[in-house]
């Protein structure tokens, strides 16, 4: 496949990827596990191939001036193809959701009533380098019957395209249409926007990115739009804090990986404690390389601290995706809340104390996709949460929240079982 | 409140949404059930008021030419607020699934996590006539802890004010904010575009009327939308079907209520039964004044019978509505699933058959929302599927399908407890 074309037929690659789904919801799950342990050992034997595609993209990058960290992190596969490959041999070793069946019930009209779970249909992703997305997705996805649409970026293509020849190769082998993983083959945003109106053959769109990718998923989609990824995360510190347990977790929140999204953003203090909390988290945390944005009453306790400045405009709704952790001293509960209600993408907000009562009150008050009580915001994850892999956490309030993983890549629908009944 | 206003600030009331849906989310089921028993009283208490301002509707419809069933049907509410009543202090003995826990684990890591129901916040409901919707809505919303932003017909504007001010006055005689229930004052078509990109305060948005309301909110939104209430359905006539115990479900999916979205409008017979099934349907369907548009291999068989003729382009994609039946003879069940995919809009589908293996194989390969095996399409619904009230049936693929009632009008969180547990 080459990668540059004269024109995608979207519409066409919609219709495919429809009929695919067909296909891939009547597969059992040793079908389908038989073709995931295909697809590792397709990668395991297209490495040299994939390595080479992806040195391409990474040379390309250093020529456009890419930061090396960035190159590292997002593009390089050469430390992580091998980590990928097991990722794909343990997805086979998941429960696979689709078939179950739940909600069983029989009516006084004399209906047997259940709830079947079945593939969503097909998934649309649009992501921005990593080129695993390819592979985590193309996987997820065939674990659950879906087909996908994947829309890479245009700073990965060879990789991705080598990636695909390999999944393809392994599909081709288990008799599964190629159709279940489509890559549209051209980084033309006008493409990105067609799928999003594939509402015909579309049923879900999982952006993968930062803030503007979602945004325009969000105003040009005619399709749902599963929006996540994105968290301005929060720790309270309550009056009946343990500091001493607590400063691992603050610790970890925000060190473990400051550039992800459930990594820590901004520490309340309650009043009563910025005097000994405060000073201690500026200097473990800052001899760590944290630096520190202070609001007023903040800065009045640590402003004289290395490493500590004055909170500026915007900076409580900055997702800092680094060694940056935001300060602010509130009153009582109440004010943490009402900071956290309007600063907060809902990703993961937590509560730090000894109080249960508070605790609780905190939990229900808070309305985050996932709310902690003395545990790090870092838990806010797939693997973390116990679902194994994932495709995305979700910020919005339909379908899912947190982890997309492989149940939430599923849909029910109603098998209804009379006598030749007719409704009364 | 003034019907005719000069403009509407619809971020102000997104805003108001907002905020009280964190009050509602935390009343508990005995709150909300005397909220509804109050809303019950207060729209008896209110009725002369309520069917004086539905008259006014009705007298401004019957002076636009509107026809009279129509206007029995979707406007009048005399013969119905008792009814409209009842359902609303039924609504108060369902149970409230807000703040059920499930998923309990306790993970390796040492953190304990399940996931809590709570409210999705702010619905957003688009209606065409039909003033019933304004108490639906409102009484589902508030059972789930929701709040919710109205937008009705404006041929029932005056029935629309005189239902919410009823409402208002129960809300605040509970201490509930009447920001709870928001109608837009105006029927100016630019505030539902507006409705339609409040997703920063609203979650969910829910369209009740035809395919081009559905396609306008679809187009516009930058909120989920829930598209549903439009089905196209079908049942298939297998070669083991009973027919004598067949015809009263055929005889029921098409003839309870034609003007629904769960009533039949196709159906589809094996060759080995066109012979004997199409006769007796058209005889005795034809008797209760059904009509019937025949493809070729069905006119070959019934073509002379009073009320068929020859099916044209696009009669198969038509949802009646009305006393209509499409008929067609395939050869076999893929083809009868193969026409089903392309024709049905995924709401409710069935076999007719007494042979298991058949109805198995069907219930797997069609894909939607309901799919019945001896069973009337009718039973789609909240009430006949044991659901209680709902306020939309859904045919697309996320978050739920098939009837929306109290658990589809929630969502969850994660709440994770841990022991000061930081990330391993």
């Amino acid at each position: 496949m080459s990668p540059i074309v004269e024109a995608v037929d979207m519409r066409a690659m919609g219709a495919r990827a429809k009929q695919a789904a067909y296909a891939l919801a009547s597969l059992s799950r040793a079908q389908k596990d038989q073709a995931l342990l295909a697809i590792a050992q397709a990668l395991h034997d297209h490495s040299p191939a994939i390595l080479q595609a992806n040195q391409r993209d990474i040379a390309e990058a250093e020529a456009r001036g890419t930061d090396s960290i960035w190159l590292r992190d997002r593009i390089d596969l050469s430390k992580r193809l091998a980590g990928i490959i097991a990722d794909v041999r343990h997805v086979a070793t998941l429960p696979d959701p689709v078939g179950q069946e739940y909600g069983h019930a029989t009516l006084p009209s004399g209906i047997n009533v259940r709830k079947r779970r079945v593939p969503l249909g097909v998934l649309g992703v649009i992501y921005e380098s990593r080129p695993n997305v390819t592979v985590d997705v193309a996987v997820l996805a065939l674990k659950t019957g879906n087909a996908c649409i994947l829309r890479g970026g245009s700073d990965t293509l060879n990789s991705n395209l080598a990636l695909l020849t390999a999944l393809h190769e392994a599909l081709a082998s288990q008799g599964i249409t190629t159709d279940a993983v489509q890559t549209i083959p051209s980084t033309d945003r006008r493409y990105v926007t067609e799928l999003l109106r594939l509402h015909e053959y579309v049923d879900m769109i999982i952006p993968r990115g930062g803030a503007s990718l979602h945004d325009f998923c969000r105003q040009n989609s005619t399709i749902p739009v599963i929006i996540g990824g994105m968290g301005i995360c929060h720790l309270y510190i309550d009056p009946a804090c343990n500091l001493d347990a607590a400063m691992p977790v603050i610790a970890n929140a925000k060190l473990q990986r400051p550039a992800v999204c459930n990594a820590l953003d901004t520490l309340l203090v309650h009043e009563a404690r910025a005097a000994d909390v405060l000073p201690r988290v500026v200097a473990e945390l800052g001899a760590q390389g944290v630096r520190f944005k202070a609001e007023p009453r903040a800065l009045a306790v640590v402003g004289h601290m290395q490493g500590v400045e004055a909170a500026q405009e915007g900076d409580f709704d900055t997702e800092w995706m680094a060694l940056t952790l935001g300060l602010k001293v509130v009153t009582d509960m109440d004010e943490a809340i009402d900071h956290i209600r309007r600063h907060s993408q809902a990703h993961s907000d937590g509560i730090l104390t000894d109080d249960a009562q508070a605790a609780e009150r905190f939990l229900n008050l808070v309305d985050s996709a996932a709310v902690f009580w003395n545990a790090s915001t870092r838990f806010n994850d797939g693997g973390a949460l116990g679902l194994g892999a994932e495709v995305a956490i979700s910020t919005q309030k339909m379908h899912a929240r947190g982890p997309l993983a492989l149940e939430e890549l599923t849909t029910y629908k109603w098998i209804v079982v009379g006598q030749y009944t007719a409704r009364p």
